[in-house]
């Protein structure tokens, strides 16, 4: 049976993908630029009781489905045992079909357990006793299920009041040659409406060695733990916004914003729409002279459900997508940093894939001859990570930017079993420029499409981020 | 020539669509949970005179496409007889090709007249006394042309003032087996800007025993005819919005829009915001307790032509898609009705399909074990109910939901002979299913694949509706 | 190499595709209704020096592309020669699959100069030398690239106050036996908030021989310009609106919005809005009146970068795609001009992909027996101009309108060699009828979707523009 499913040639449906495929994207390595890995984690090698366990204690993707299939939550988040809560997966798993996530359970069992049996309610106590075994072996391990998967660099996600000390004792490490970098992520910064911002930007300040009492302190902070997250390799930054307005600009309105913040006070809405534009001008210029591209992620509609964030917490499943971004506030953003010469390479990532077209145009009227595909549409990104959404971001990218600048894949995980998704994209993109040249509508040119394909698969992303510099 | 266009296996292009159509989809009986037919209709067994009444005499989508085509209102709504209307579609139907018109009309004509000639104005006549003759034999009744379409059940769309008279004697009439339930719709009572809304709610008093000065009233009256319509077998409620703002929250304003509307004056727009949001929180927790779903149709702009509305009047042909729908709209309904541990079932139904995606994720977010897919997303509606719109539906509630739990299709429909339209959402069911199958997407294995065709072709939305309670 | 790319069956990948293609479409004349060639070039039968100027002089679709590829300016807009910017054209043209711009270039190398070779950086010299030397033949004037076209009529885009010099030179010119019309486009005459609108109105008041003072004075010049474009054989008019609100109507500030203009003071948001549906009401009747169709080009957000706008000006590839246009603005025009009896045909461009269901739907709602498709969507339109672009829009007409009714394709260039893009549209539009054909959506019959798809290639516009009234 499973031998008709994921095979060799899974999602590969005419010749010219295959040889894509097999021939160039296959053996490309892995960079891993955006990803929610703990670098604590990938240091101390951790290891774990069972597949319970790394597939279903932090998983939303996961959680949301069950919930969907009437599973009833004890058995999701709450205190029935990882056996139980695997099995209540397993038994869903077959109603998932059409789901990324069946894909990825499947593909993940395969590539890291060697198992090839369909996962279902029958087969949950044999693939729990066989997947267990690895990871409890030393192919199990963090650092083992990284290299497995041919990963040669990584990016975290990290706080910038975090001292980075794991970054630095991966980086010392000779006996782990992966790459671990972090990445800057001032979410808590740019939240002044957040009940713990003044604590935050105490501590914030402390780490810069800075008394945040103005706009200037807090400026200088911030400049401070950027250059110590260059200094420490950091290569990225990230931010993930709602629907922001950036066409709002008035300093002194920031400058309010910040005041009450920091007293303890919300600031008014006018006020912290000035504050986000102002502090992303101010950012995004120190990401440029930093050689840090800007990433952002766009339009999530976070924490829906009251109940959900109550028993469970946030991150759980209660996040969804939200309305369509407003087209003049991203490009007031880069209009105004681009302006005075300090726009930096910048990654798009909309949630709402209505935003697709219309971001990879604006990204289209602000490039320079800095790099390739300067400002250009992350992946696509959590719900749109699928078949379909992939699919569909390659042929935006292709219809109105320059699709072989594409800076590819990436994981955006909290699990050291996620690296497949980068095979299914490489599989995807094969199946659709490959799919161009069985059609007629590329050129059958291998010595041009495979380099773009192994361009998409690493070398883009690896140049953009100046991982050579 | 026929032959080759609606075939046995019509929009079934490899072999595991075939088997998924022929051996699981095609023998489920029909659950039509949503619909306009008139229960006076079915219970006096209404007949019809010829092909033109029972196509031409209500149906605004044929009407719309023949404007389009140039054809004078005189032939479309006016006085001309059914045989002109008749030759004058017969005429523009092959102008049709490629709109969902085309396909549903020869499918109709084949289904229920053994018709297999392509309709067109030469062979209008033919077709004119072939079909007529049907219609004029007992195959022709209203109550015949439901039950050779397999329908064991169907919900008609009632107003809450209604007494449900013709659902009750078709209950006791021991001679028609199919069930008939009637669907709760206030649209009425949620729209207190009409100039006839003070006479409405005085009547839905009446029928209720109640006299309705306050909200307090209003609300008695309105539980009491829910309670009136479960007795009656109703399963479900339906409304229809434009693009309501639920965000808005006011009790004292939701009061002041009902006095103002009993007063026989328009209330404010902020005081209708805050009364849609008011009733429709009262009224799902109704539902939720009274074991009814939610049915919301979202996205609709109604009467956009004035000309349209003034000579031929609403549901003419002078409605269209609005704009996207806000996401912290339902949201914020959905939550506020699961704090309070009253969120029903509930089925969301956008006109814009740009929201396809949104509602799908945003109704993940407030699952729970009551029953698998508690709020879902409808199948495609109205300009979406076609071979591309079901299509991409189905691919996003595959991609984001849960497919398998999917309670598939319905009519929509004022016509007896529109039940083919299930026929037609099964075979791009299978078609969608069966390719996966075909390219190796979903493993070979038709004891899960076929078994989740035949849920969503009956067994979900009998379970979901609950009509085995 | 070259000739397994663009066969004589490019984008036909089924049998009654190629059919449709090569025994309808290919041989149909060409009616380009909407273009930006300028009427002095093709009087004067304009030449080009080479391949670097016809290409690269003005085409901001490539200057965006190579920005995205990391080409300097100098060698995009700037002083470097047109030969070096050819070169740097070639070299990232394979940088480009996927894009249409691939297809485009290769296709006009082949039809124009019989060039069968990919352009890259290695045979950019080869292609340099025989590209120059057909245009350097009798076989590369302006009016020779037209002929060699099939084009039988196209319609320029010119401004109410040019005197049309060069339009009645060509009419008079029997020479020349392609028909060049005028189009009405009246976009400065809108945009009472520019600087210069105060010397543009007393411009075009003197070309009406009116002294602009007043609304009335200045309706009465505008009035005189489209009569005066309407003997010159004018069909159509053509707006360009970023989101314009036709919901507010307001007289009197309609007026003081001109009154400020004419001042030389910036009206405000309020009275812009209102002046220009008070103008969009006034011209949409004179165009009805002078039977001449109004073309709506919705959604653009020009100039988004600065730094583009003050180094290289407005067009250069500084404009992309704006947020959804809204329903009930679009439907607020058609809606008025509709009650008094005054509504022109309409072509609907929208920007956003997003809107072409919606105005596909509200298109709908205002059609009558004027003519068939009398409200209808044009073709995609920018930064939906190719392959999926394409496909997706003729499936939303065919979906939600009338497919067999659209009045097909055109250029919207600026540009001598962009005739082949009718060709790209044809094989598009082959492949979808013929797809449906294939597998069996639609009958095998070629009498019908022949007809079609020549109706759809010249027929419709041609009738739909009154060319022969």
């Amino acid at each position: 049976m499973m031998k008709h499913f994921i095979t060799e040639d899974f999602l590969l449906t005419d010749e010219p993908s295959r040889r894509l495929y097999h021939e160039y994207a296959e053996k490309m390595p892995v960079f891993d630029y955006h990803c929610h890995l703990n670098p604590k984690e990938i240091y101390e090698d951790r290891r774990f009781s069972d597949i319970g366990e790394i597939w279903l204690a932090g998983d939303h993707y996961k959680w949301r489905l069950m919930r969907a299939c009437g599973v009833e939550e004890r058995y999701i988040t709450g205190d029935a045992s990882y056996r139980e809560k695997f099995e209540r997966f397993a038994a869903i798993l077959p109603r998932l079909i059409g789901n990324p996530l069946y894909h990825w359970s499947q593909l993940e069992l395969k590539r890291f357990f060697g198992i090839d049996t369909l996962l279902d309610a029958r087969t949950a106590d044999d693939i729990w006793h066989s997947a267990n075994a690895v990871l409890q072996s030393e192919q199990g391990s963090a650092r083992a299920l990284i290299r497995r998967s041919g990963v040669r660099a990584l990016c975290t996600t990290d706080d910038p009041a975090d001292d980075l000390r794991y970054h630095r004792l991966l980086a010392e490490d000779a006996s782990f040659s992966v790459r671990v970098l972090p990445t800057f992520r001032p979410d808590r910064a740019l939240q002044p409406e957040q009940a713990d911002f003044a604590d935050y930007a105490r501590r914030l300040g402390e780490t810069a060695g800075v008394s945040v009492q103005t706009m200037d302190d807090w400026k200088t902070a911030l400049q401070k733990r950027v250059r110590y997250f260059a200094q420490a390799g950091c290569r990225a930054s990230d931010h993930s916004f709602g629907s922001p307005d950036f066409t709002v600009w008035n300093e002194k309105d920031a400058e309010r914003a910040l005041k009450s913040a920091l007293a303890g006070e919300r600031p008014t809405d006018t006020e912290l729409a000035a504050y986000r534009s102002a502090m992303m001008d101010f950012l995004g210029g120190l990401y440029s002279e930093n050689g840090m591209a800007m990433q952002l992620h766009l339009g999530a509609q976070r924490n829906m459900s009251a109940r959900l964030m109550q028993t469970v917490g946030a991150d759980a499943g209660g996040d969804a997508i939200g309305d369509t971004i407003v087209a003049a506030s991203v490009a007031a953003l880069l209009d105004r940093l681009q302006k005075r010469g300090r726009l930096p390479r910048t990654v798009l990532y909309p949630l709402n894939a209505c935003d697709n077209d219309k971001l990879i145009a604006a990204a289209g009227s602000f490039q320079d001859a800095e790099c390739p595909g300067k400002i250009q549409l992350g992946p696509a990104w959590w719900f749109n990570d699928h078949f379909d959404g992939m699919t569909a971001q390659l042929r935006s990218l292709a219809n109105i930017g320059v699709l072989s600048g594409f800076i590819g894949m990436l994981t955006d995980s909290r699990s050291f079993l996620s690296y497949p998704r980068h095979e299914y994209f490489r599989r995807v993109l094969c199946g659709l420029v490959g799919g161009w040249m069985a059609r007629g509508m590329a050129p059958a040119d291998y010595s041009v499409t495979g380099k773009m394909v192994e361009d998409i698969c690493f070398r883009n992303a690896w140049s953009y981020f100046r991982m050579d510099a």
